[in-house]
């Protein structure tokens, strides 16, 4: 038996709705694996910003400090987005957890689902047989590099930034998890424009030495956002750097055939979270036709990544059982009767 | 009758023949329509490193600031591309001619050829009717910013800046192209993240009121990643910074079926240059294999930003005619017979 403190940011938008068939699942587990899973819920946000003034709360960082896991539902709303000059967003709350708690790797498993191959936007042929992961630098680069904007307003800078041991410690994982899989491993940066891409590039050709069995490919970012779509089989990991393992993934996700099926997890030293990609896509939220697949993979890394691995199986399964009967949400079938409840429902039942 | 002096930079790879293919097409024009267009070929990249050492030698800088526009074929060489430690580069050269001759837009069309929709691996239903433009800032963002690596090599760094003046520039053109076109313009940024997407962002909102007749929208480039492919028909004109636009103009040729077809030209306040964006693809190099019709259409994109739009026509008429008889080299149809010269003679004899 195991004992999970579970901590659950459900955040804005799907979140909440998403999160809620993640628990049902889990719930269904702890059952008949006889674990014990307890959940806390914590604001982050735009919903913390309303009710604390902060994205992220500084209760909220205790807890997950103090939980075993984080499931995380969503962040983002557009009244933020429209006005570049508003100083607290929801999206801190987020960046500064993945910085506080050292979540160094975002890892995003991509998977052609044969069943569901009429739902993307790609022909059939080209996607079958797809199976990668991306490993996403997560604390580093662009994203938390100094910014500035000059008192007038007429200026602004981002500093992107990297050092070897940032880079060296998710490159490990990266050849490990293709030590596992293919043996290939595909480093996507901007060598020749960019210094931090050719830092990236001199660390990842020292560290392939250590794993002679994987076999390490270089790609140009504009030639890998083609080659995503051209020829996705080619892939099995591919590392990268935050800011392009963010536009990779998302663009990886039409090959799934929804962002709505694309789990990820992102995990540190001591520390872990597990997230659905798709963000908090507020035009849906309370409409009970939002995906939970995606919510409901994520918690299956959870359990996968405490060496429940039956237990991830089971999700997995379910999941797959979910997709296969057309129990899905619009997103997938256009003419599905089935809510975000009902789908939660089916797979929690399932297990 | 008009006289144009081209500077032609034929580059490295497959630079040279498909920038031959492009001059006879021009040729022909030139016989047809009664003008006179004279040609000068000087060195840039790899193979300008090669002879002086330098991968823009001056001569060739002084001949660009000296013709009317420019022909560029491609840079890059792979001998480069796995040495992070280089410190000369082929592509500096390009970098520094865009910057030096004020180049910062740079222009893409983007279409869905109907006869060549099943070469495309995205699905004709989602294709059909795509025709949008990107306009990418060339000039600024992390190309340009300072670069730094420390002296043990372990930490480096790309500074992304820009400037109002720098992004008011570009929106003009934008939007004056969507104000002939659908009158509808995209902004792609990162502006939940980045200083630079927050400042794109005001400054567009702020030239947006002089252009009423035109919407504006927002999107987030992981999203707009994602959108190019799961619904390339809701674009009329994108507008993005020189890093976004390089990935998703990369991305975006897999909609024409082959980066083979897409060319670009690069305009500043004095000088224009004409490009496609395939690169140098050195595996190919006298092959006689490779796709001109890009090289082709960039000369098409010359004639236009001179007035000769009858003339751009007819050469885009027979770019048309080649691909409708399928006159066309293997990555448009598997088993064509057709090399880079028979598709160049075959346009140029059209015309
Ligand atoms: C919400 C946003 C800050 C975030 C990111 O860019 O990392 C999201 O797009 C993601 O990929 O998790
Ligand atoms: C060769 C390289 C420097 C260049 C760029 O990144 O701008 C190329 O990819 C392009 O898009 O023209």
């Amino acid at each position: 038996m195991k004992k999970l403190k579970i901590a659950v940011l459900a955040g804005d938008g799907i979140g909440p709705e998403v999160i809620l068939q993640a628990k049902k699942a889990l719930g269904a587990i702890a059952l008949v694996f006889g674990h014990e899973f307890t959940f806390e819920d914590a604001l982050i946000g735009a919903v913390a910003i309303e009710r604390t003034g902060k994205p992220l709360p500084d209760q909220t960082l205790n807890l997950c400090k103090n939980t075993d896991s984080i499931l995380f539902g969503a962040i983002g709303d557009p009244m933020y987005d429209n006005d570049p000059e508003s100083k607290i967003r929801p999206e801190q709350g987020l960046l500064k957890l993945r910085k506080e708690l050292g979540l160094y790797a975002n890892i995003r498993p991509i998977k052609a689902y044969p069943k569901l191959m009429d739902a993307s936007p790609i022909k059939k042929e080209i996607l079958q047989g797809t199976d990668f992961i991306i490993y996403r630098e997560l604390n580093g680069g662009m994203y938390f590099g100094k910014k500035h904007l000059n008192e007038e307003g007429t200026y602004a800078s981002d500093l992107c930034e990297y050092s070897e041991e940032e880079i060296s410690k998710i490159t490990h994982l990266a050849f490990k998890s293709a030590q596992e899989r293919r043996k290939k491993l595909t480093l996507v940066d901007k060598a020749n424009v960019l210094e931090t891409s050719r830092l990236w590039r001199k660390v990842v050709q020292k560290i392939a030495k250590q794993y002679p069995d994987v076999t390490v490919d270089f790609l140009y970012v504009d030639n890998a956002a083609m080659q995503l779509i051209l020829n996705p089989r080619q892939f099995d990991v591919i590392l990268t750097d935050n800011l392009f393992g963010d536009i990779l993934s998302d663009e990886a996700s039409v090959i799934a055939g929804s962002k709505g099926l694309m789990a990820s997890a992102s995990v540190g030293e001591k520390y872990s979270l597990f997230e659905p990609i798709h963000g908090s896509y507020n035009e849906v939220k309370d409409k009970n036709c939002a995906n939970p697949i995606a919510s409901i993979l994520s918690a299956g890394m959870l359990l996968e990544h405490f060496g429940l691995i039956k237990e991830a199986l089971t999700v997995f399964q379910a999941v797959e059982k979910a997709i296969i009967n057309h129990i899905v949400t619009i997103d997938l079938k256009v003419d599905s009767k089935f809510g975000t409840n009902e789908v939660g429902d089916y797979i929690a039942n399932y297990i």
